[in-house]
């Protein structure tokens, strides 16, 4: 289950820069066109961000799980199909910010994407939690955290979904800022350099 | 054997969102123009639906072997190919479902390669077991089991191909399904949950 | 080594499908539009069997290998240069086949690609045997009928490229057959039975 | 991290080849054709010799590790988002090789990329170093050399893009120069032939 999900993620990311498309006949002003494009690599970094973090929250989950049930599989085979289609909103995203009525469709439909990947990460850790598949020798207090550190992405998609209605803009910000909270350990990091734990993610 | 395998699994799945085509020049109605797309999404999800029923179908298989043969590692390439090709019938039936002709031919042509991989992960079961590869300590029942459940889909691509022919929709219903039954273990459940095996799929 | 070169051949095989183009605007005779393809699905089937022959050989030549040199590191990244390269060669086949002139031009090039990459797969155990890089325990007779087997598709290239000058369509048949004969291993198969190896490639 | 990392070196190389635009109806002079199409060839080649010196130098570090850190995690995701982000400028220069303007552009645009993911590699190190997450048992003089030899390459990079300005073309052979220099590993050969280290890259 890991090799084939780490695949998954590695093709979803590097396949994120084939939805770039490259200015054609721009041989008079090639950096002018290349600037006019900033809403595809605006999209390019919060997706491969997103997915970055969605795949280091994903490592956390694996590495405390003892074993995996059919359930958990199947719903990591869910999960992997909402990563792998992110391209599409991606690409939808680059192609229509600044116009302003697609703008809000692309932008609200790349929201929902990412919130359900989001969801499907805690529902998968939940699952786990609840069907003791976690690795015995996992303290309670790693568990709640990890618990907790899965949750506040959820309501900060929501609430962006919410705003892309008013300012279509913002939202893209705020996925990134929220890709950045959940890649920047900060709890993590004081919490690992005192127990000086061998292996962290 | 099963590095390559699960790398093929994985980018044949990642690359089907490369063939849904975006809509361009939607300024007007973005909305509207992925509505009228439905038939890609749809297709997208079968196919990533049947890959992943066949990448668990194909773990099952490979967990229980002892050691690959020649003509094992042979067959488990042409599987691969068959795999690799989905996309291709994927991105025909995206872009024929609702014209009435080019739609049979696009949704025979797609069972068809559905029934050929399905037929294969059999056969790979099948002469894995004749040729005495499978793990000494895997039970009679558990053989027969898994013979037994590779089976129905078999028979499931054989009557919607035929469908196809009078109801081209339908049988699209079909392959989802099937894969969706094969994804849904009720029996493995039933049976795991006895005998507490640590590690299933 | 041997993950990123399993990762190259797998993404490089599946990748061949995407320079299938698929017929546009095919309403009334779809069947029709896809038989007129069949140089593409010649040339993706010529070239999966050659990439799959070529990892098969791969496979054999690390699993004897005792530990990489700095120098194999890099004749195994020119070879996954060429490798990763087929895909360009596999359109031009599918595009000009069937066009007297640009289909000579192809089938060359296409053949001066595989003959390349075979020649890097001999030059590869050549360099192990030569560099004492080859496990210990594997016996004289293995090593010499590994270079034996490594040989002759070699020569079948160099005939086919000639070939292709004067009959451009038969050598493509020709590097099918040469794939055919790599991955149909007669004698492998009958030492292999006799010796009991438990795993074989 | 390993595997990831692998895959999406592996997939970032093998995706290259996607940037190569085929000649469409050439039937009167595919060769012709194809040779105009040159500087599409050139920034294949240098960009597969790049990753690849990359990957090898990345291997380096990653063995000497003994293991990661969340910050080291972030660093590595940082130096993939820019080794993935890599087909784009390549595609630039294939497509803007030979117009005097937009050659500049792009060649500077490709530099200022190779720098940044070589930049990112040699800070890997230095974090490693300093956050003492090398393997206790690597020599001092080891360390160093390692250190060494991953700065010539920064200013290398720093030189061409300055040319770049100047004579657009040079520098993408210097580029070219670059990872070859990173790929013949002279120093390493000298070194490694004397201590017999069973496993060197």
């Amino acid at each position: 289950m890991e090799a084939f999900s780490d695949g998954v993620f590695a093709i979803a990311t590097t396949l994120l820069v084939l939805e770039i498309d490259l200015p054609t006949g721009a041989e008079d002003d090639l950096l002018g066109a290349l600037r006019d494009q900033w809403p595809s690599y605006l999209a390019y970094l919060v997706s491969f961000a997103t997915i970055g973090a969605i795949w280091v929250a994903h490592t956390v989950v694996t590495e405390f799980l003892d074993h995996a049930s059919s359930v958990l599989i199947r719903l990591n085979l869910l999960l992997l199909m909402l990563v792998s289609f992110l391209p599409i909103p991606t690409s939808l995203l680059g192609d229509y910010i600044g116009e302003t009525d697609p703008e809000r469709v692309a932008t609200i439909i790349y929201g929902v994407n990412l919130l359900l990947v989001s969801a499907l990460v805690s529902l998968l850790w939940r699952v786990a939690v609840r069907e003791d598949l976690i690795k015995p020798d996992v303290a309670e207090v790693d568990r709640s955290m990890i618990t907790r550190r899965l949750t506040p992405g959820l309501l900060g998609y929501v609430v962006m979904i919410v705003l892309a209605w008013f300012f279509p803009l913002l939202p893209v910000l705020g996925f990134l800022a929220i890709a950045v909270y959940i890649l920047v350990p900060l709890h993590l990091l004081r919490r690992r350099k005192t127990s000086h734990s061998p292996k962290d993610a």
